[in-house]
């Protein structure tokens, strides 16, 4: 690519949201309003909690005491909506799809531009999503079964709490992929090397164990079918810190909206420690 | 411990059986004639597979095309009992406690010195084994049943069929340990790292899937009890040279007593890829 570059040829973009930058601008122009889910492959997207920096210390410690469902890819310093480690041209305020605004823990707006809220005291928190892993997953000929079935991976909030720190606390929302255990070694292999995007599973195979009941019946996402030859596997999700924000019940906070994430410049493959 | 040695302190042995040398000469001498497990904590222990020269290198090409069950740690030149490279003062014919030696598939003779046995033509089969990965799992803290109840490791004929290569064919051999999921994805993390010695496991938690009807029945070692909050977990066993060699059986063959290993001068921490 890069001596392709050097030398004047054009390689034509497979649709208009094949970068990073691309998607951000068509958020931001609001083009883009919905799942953010195969646009711009191969880069990292990333989930979003905005907080009034009179919690952000907390909430910064709350991830790093769980690392696995809430891992912090980048933050911005207070008041500021840029967060250059994740893109030179990245507007927190506009260049997600769509948002939730959370005020004493209920949804006060459903927007996609949150330029309007912004406050000089805020500070965002960008969450690693499994998105990332996925792509691993894929690239290694793992069939994962909401992906061939066109539906959100199933997400259950399990019995498993997280590490309480101050005011947050909760329990552990769970991703839930059906794989045969050949299959679900390797996942446990390859994800293993992605500890900034949930990294390896928490559990694997004896969901009663974690509070789950009926595997087909995620508390978010849509059912898939575990079949006789597989067994369930249960990663870390993204939705948790959204969960630990409800119980917590914040004065103020902004979220992404589901599925809505920030497409980073940042290459899946730069997160794989090995 | 180098500044220790340096400064002409002097560290006693725990035992008289800490150094892979005073195990092989143990044997040598004939005052060790019973299982090796727990002799020279941190150092390699193999499992043998002696065969004319005429079918050995059929057997390279069969562990070669298997090396989850056969991990090749280490071989002698044709006639030689000598591995130079598993340790320098070391007698394959003398330095495992106990042997067995077969004949058209059948043993001839359960011993402790296989020197009268020994002709020209044989090449010796140094074989990595578990013993290597559960040092590293209980250096983690994971708890090991058969370990805690005194007893050998509970192994399985299972349905997974040896990639065939030449006269040699069979079923995989397995070992089971159960874990709980968490320790499960931590052993699968573990013994990932330790390929020449099984590697991460086959299977977990569908024995049926394996051929495995009941995991209370071993095929080999003792039963070990599998918990309601446990997953049984099959790894790749050093038993399945002894188990290919019976099937097929070639018309000479040496082979150790079981649980009668050579104890080698390798660290198994060497064998650490990561």
């Amino acid at each position: 690519m890069a001596s392709a570059i050097k030398q004047g040829s054009f390689q034509p973009s497979l649709s208009s949201y094949q970068t990073p930058l691309s998607v951000r601008l068509g958020c931001r122009s609001g083009a883009i309003t919905g799942p953010t889910a195969g646009m711009a492959p191969g880069y990292v997207q990333g989930n979003l909690a905005v907080l009034p920096q009179e919690l952000a210390n907390e909430f910064l410690r709350f991830c790093h005491a769980n690392p696995k469902p809430c891992p912090v890819i980048g933050m911005s310093e207070p008041g500021s909506f840029k967060v250059p480690t994740l893109g030179e041209d990245l507007d927190i305020r506009t260049d997600f799809p769509g948002y939730l605004v959370w005020k004493d823990g209920k949804v006060i707006a459903d927007t996609t531009d949150v330029s309007e809220f912004w406050r000089d005291d805020l500070v965002a928190f960008v969450i690693g999503c499994s998105h990332s892993f996925e792509e691993a997953l894929l690239q290694e000929g793992l069939p994962l079964r909401h992906i061939d079935q066109g539906t959100k991976v199933p997400m259950f909030r399990t019995s498993v709490r997280c590490t309480p720190v101050g005011r947050f606390s909760g329990r552990m929302v769970m991703s839930m992929r059906p794989l045969t255990p050949a299959n679900a070694i390797r996942a446990i292999q390859i994800t293993t090397r992605f500890p900034s995007v949930h990294g390896a599973p928490m559990h694997v195979g004896l969901p009663e164990l974690i509070g789950v009941a009926d595997v087909m019946k995620p508390d978010f996402g849509a059912p898939v079918e575990v079949r006789d030859d597989e067994l369930p596997v249960f990663w870390a999700c993204g939705v948790t810190p959204q969960s630990v924000l409800m119980d917590s019940k914040p004065d103020f906070a902004i979220t992404h909206a589901p599925g809505c994430m920030l497409v980073t410049d940042k290459r899946n493959t730069e997160l794989a420690i090995l």
